[in-house]
């Protein structure tokens, strides 16, 4: 119904009962949402690549369950994260192909023939406990078409660890560096990769880590250039991201 | 010449060669630019009651005359912040009558004829040295038109210094509260004043002042309804914030 | 009993035992609560345009109910926020006409004949989890005689759907602006909306956002004038201070 | 038995068998336990006026019934502070007239006959979730041998009521101030005082209090002089120290 | 003059025809200044024992000069802290007796008889560098009228130096603790001590001391009862505060 | 010389005194830098695309002279940052076609014919002081090789502006955006944009922005997925990391 | 299988078929993890002095069953920190001689024969809350080979309890201070001992303690040298470094 | 003069005057500085193995030479940190024989013969503007006695680096580890060592390294066991401690 006003005024112009020139004036008053405005309102799947994502922390099973259906009306893909058993019930009462990823507390509904995923992305975790943080970017990278290959727990206290997955350092296309504690790793990878890397800090420590803040300081304090860092514990963030470089750097956009 | 692809458009619908339909759909496509795009994009100046102000800090004196020049073509107020000496002279190199107000540290042009101010803005300062700060939003709400009656050096460790001026804290339109050391003064006149308080903090102070964060904090937590807060130092956001409120409230708006 | 003691200087002073300057002098030593104090005490309801507000967290339904009571035995408007429904309870065996405002976690007591509100005021949140701040300042501002209009879910990030919203930005005479996450929505509205906007953060996101820290930053640090900000979460002290913005002074509405 | 070596060194000088002067270089190899260390290692209840206090968070009601045992073997008085019933319960076992003081969570046992309070210390608080420190401090205070008074629900957004109390606030001999929120009711009551104050910043508030540091800077950088602060909910610390510097005001000690 | 209005009121009384009920009503509509405010409102000086005092920093030599004339007008004692050279030559002008402090950065102008001081404050502090601090609270209480004795350089590092120093230590009727460092010295003294402990910590430090957050942070968290803080660097106000203490109470000197 | 024992235990197995399995017990006992490390050792220069970076500030004219020498001998191009016109001197003396960006406060020697960049990386900036930011920004991309355009002074408080750039925001491979004051520019941008989004604060501001932390925070709590951030002030981070995410893989530049 | 290439690569050189210097050369190219890397990648145990310990927080008691069975397959002792009951069940079911430490939560299995301890490392630690965490340094210095002697509850409030333990003070020949509150201790000990302290701050305390930050900068400030910090409640660290420190003082390593 | 009443005490003793009991008795009331104090109170030289140090930050050269001399008078070494070229003259005067370390900002005057170092501290550092910090920690080592070896420009950006220090990073006795920017080299460092590691993190960097606090808080969280830290840009204190910890205990050396 936006549409209306701004067709009766073309017709108007085309009729010739309104000149251009008022035409363009007029269209000056016209309400905002009545302008042809579509390239930036809409698609918002087709531009980003990727369809919305339901962020489930904080929402009830009604509202998860109801937003995942209206996602599914035009698309084949569909991710929850921050996703509890309840979540996922409620999503597979809508899709009864959904998964659920418990690591990474994430659904996935993946409809369409897969194809197979352009470029590795390898995916670098530091203890045991950081590795919901790496499986929830995992998922997000794998659902948006990425090859994700996984290094976990690879602490830069164990260095040697590290060191003997040189070559899938070097081959990775885009690498994800989760640590908590010091956050060190970020700037081992970042000195060792030839790749963009992006470090995501994780809440995972204690004491003077305060929640997170310290590896988060000090993957921006990183002396290694080619290191970007997302927010604490962002999984999902720091996997769409890795993904959106790796079609880039594939010529894939 | 953004216009210029839409004229064509909107010519090609009156001589018929484009259909209605085909017409919105090739909208769609034209540079966001070259949309009819005016109420948003442009008269700031009149849209807010206020030209474009200069933020004289870390700008050289060319620049600032070069910007006082292209203000001064389509207004007849100009407001320069945080302006030193030989910025003024930048300015009246290109506006012989501007003034200088050097607690304020700020430079006005005022060409039109002064409408006499609505309503009493009160501006409400602890101790000497929060001075500059409250006469920066002094100079800022009266070129918004306001009229600005003061109360400085009215501390809440002299109660009595405050309570004095009651009768004009209550006469009040709205009040602008300017404090350093621990801010305690807008919580006491948002006790007492039954109009608006704008709370600005400044970066007077030692120790544990943290260079305005202790006044800061306390203004956002002040117990007394009806006040907000400001940055830190921002006597020009206040007094600006101020001189609107001001005007609402005389229904001038 | 505490204009006792004056009574009696007065009759002195009308029986001619006392001389005038006499009086004056002795008047110097009275007590402080036994000076004629009204204008300050008394009468705040009035002067505010709005009786006392319940906060109830930490209080018992005991207390709640009974300061309830006190409030309504001279004002047909009561508010408490912070209620959950135990409250609610405490307040409906008081006023049986109150109703609770569940989002908002409010309940309201209205006795009176309600005024039509004066002037519009825009409540606009950034995301789903921001409802319940944006809410209570809603009702807040509506009980306090404000008409009210909400934009819910126009975050910055697809920022089309607030831009839709232009010609209600700029009809707005006061806006509450709600965003938790990183804020950004306050700027980008100070920045089209030409009335007063007060900014809410808001404790909501995750990691670094660190309770609510980083979306105040981000307010207080807004580069659009006319911007003032609130503590995190209070939306009540937003809604109050708004419908304060929005009432014409006496005689204006 | 530390006495043993250095009686045994004596007897020898006494005999003659040891010279005065190498019985001096002998003490100076004494193990330090072994000196006559009185003056600084006993009785520290009489020294201090007040004998050790019980903080009963994070202690066993058995640790809790043991201390207290120990504690009235050699006093007439005790306190327990942070004490949940069962900590009452735990000290009513070993003391059948200790009392509980629920709003202040203290346990006290007076033994003695009371002695009639010195001076007086004014406990004042901003709002009624300030009460319980200020409970705290005043059930310490008093069992220190002071003479409390208090005024509660005092805060500076409603400042009459404050004044209403000048009289007293001015005849306070020490005066306590408890504020959470933005804490400005120290600086206030220190402007009015003439006796030293001691405020006390509570964990009462929300958003930017971040658990009391608001009202602890705004303590700290109180613009009255004759203000110290103690740690935010520290109401033990704030009466004690009000008790100490009652004493010496009364020149009692 | 404000005193005008009343004036006329009571006269009216006494002429009998203001009847004293309607006068009392009326008083209570005065302008709040015009009231016989004087006990809150005067003689500060006699209040609180000392007159006022000039905090120099960011006040111009005139200033000063001015300020000083005032207050010697009526008083006879004076104290500028922050004071630099300049700042004592525009204090000589007016002054010529003045005395110029100069590791305490102090100017006094004492003009009446010395009173013996009575009790005695002891001001101890940790390194060399915390001298400066501490002098300003020996300046401050002296000129308040306390004795005032030193111990300077006993830090904890060195703690024998300081427990050669326990008489003076159990002699002083009210401690002043200067510490910057990790601020350390406030808990030990405060242990050792009987009597009141204001403790001030100092910017003197370096890397994580953060300005002063160290110690003030060590200070506030004492476990030591009996011990308060003030702000960072402010030796005026501790020594003003332990003066304050030091005073007995009127007819107890 | 690292490689000689090796080499001698080579020659060793050849002549057949050291069976192969002894050799390879023997390699393991090898100090470390004698072991054949070249790939992970050697040619940072093409294993990263890009030669040593010389951070010039806190190091002298003469290093900064001797470090260029050292980089010119293996490579065709230089990057020094941070540089004033004193370094700028010291790298013409080594290399005479250096050349001086004197807003990036960059110097750049590109001795090998240019190739013409691969994609499009926009920087955004949002007010002119966060231009030398993202002007090292650029400088960095370029020498890497990407094709560079730029849309200064865009920000968020005048959102049309930023709106007109719609297409290019659509059209660039990657985008820097470089934002002081709050920094909300990133999440609107990562909100129109397909591309991933590289973040710079900067600590440009005043006040609360506390030295560049306001806009981080913003940054890394960006409600828009595809955003990451580096530290304060880091151009030359942010250009390095989007011209490595522009770079397509082996073969496809 | 690593070992394969390298091996090959051996052979022909032997044969004759591979010249010395290509075989270098070829080297460089072998992937990272064939080559022999023995030193630094295995033997943690030997190396360090000390096998694997299990830090239980976080992990369920099937993954600690199984990394305790991993763990005692090549090494006689085991420590498992932060542990449960629940945990300590997990492990006995493993090794039956298990020991539940509970104050430390901690489980030790120690299987063989015990050598006597070398050196002496002091515990001291403040309050009564502190112990937990000098348990847990306690019991891992001792499995790992240290003479732990403790002094507990000696807080510097209380400054004589400590300097009767001068003499232990003195024979220690590393310390581990442990203090919450404050943290004074540790420069007071620092003081009195002349071997290295290690301090570490703990959580305990309220208020403006921050959950540690408090204790952790006074110890970072300490004015003793030969005092260094490890994390909050990090009693595991300390009671390792502290027995690494006291080998090497005993010429053990 | 402090020993004389200790001796007159004796005297009476031998002299019969003094029954024992009553010597005991009396000398718990001796002033305590009178009692034999030795052996906490003097040859803090000799206790912890080293004389006094010069921190000559904040002091004169007058204040410089005169502590110097004193130092010298017992001593025959002296350390001076935080030196510069004036301070050095000021010691030169005093003793012809100093040395100015000048990237390490310290003079030293060593006059015994030298004893060949026992065991090899390793400094290692990440950058070139650490470079002054680790010098400091060097040469504090070494006047202590210490053999040091140096391994600068070892960041883990080039990881390689680092690892080709590998052997003599196992040879080591104790390690300090000297970094800035995000200190990461601290926990690499940590997991290669088996040695002590001292973690000195500097204020070099920028952004949000927030003055060295980023480095801090990363070897705080170390996760390689052995780890502790020092306060930042303290090498004093680094080369103090590890210093202390290479030394071999009486009679192993």
């Amino acid at each position: 119904m936006n549409q209306e006003s701004l067709k009766k005024l073309l017709e108007k112009v085309r009729s010739g009962s309104l000149p251009v020139d008022e035409a363009l004036q007029e269209m000056r008053h016209l309400p905002f949402a009545e302008l042809p405005f579509a390239k930036v309102d809409s698609h918002r799947g087709v531009r980003c690549g990727f369809p919305e994502v339901i962020f489930c922390q904080g929402k009830t099973p009604q509202q998860i369950s109801q937003i995942a259906r209206t996602i599914l009306d035009h698309s084949d893909l569909l991710l929850a994260t921050r996703a509890g058993p309840g979540d996922f019930e409620a999503i597979r009462g809508v899709a009864p192909e959904a998964r659920y990823h418990d690591q990474a507390r994430c659904v996935t509904v993946e409809r369409g023939e897969k194809k197979p995923g352009a470029g590795m992305v390898l995916m670098i975790s530091a203890g045991t406990s950081d590795i919901p943080v790496a499986e929830e970017a995992r998922v997000t990278a794998e659902i948006m078409g990425a090859r994700v290959e996984t290094v976990y727990d690879a602490g830069v206290a164990g260095i040697h660890r590290l060191l003997h997955q040189t070559e899938r350092i070097m081959a990775a296309n885009v690498l994800v560096v989760v640590a908590g504690m010091e956050g060190a790793l970020a700037s081992v990878v970042g000195g060792l990769a030839e790749a963009p890397v992006i470090a995501v800090p994780t809440s995972v420590g204690y004491g003077a880590s305060f929640g997170g803040l310290a590896p988060l300081l000090t993957m921006l304090n990183s002396c290694a250039a080619g290191v970007a860092a997302v927010n604490i514990d962002n999984g999902f963030g720091a996997g769409y991201l890795a993904a959106l470089i790796n079609r880039r750097r594939e010529g894939k956009d």
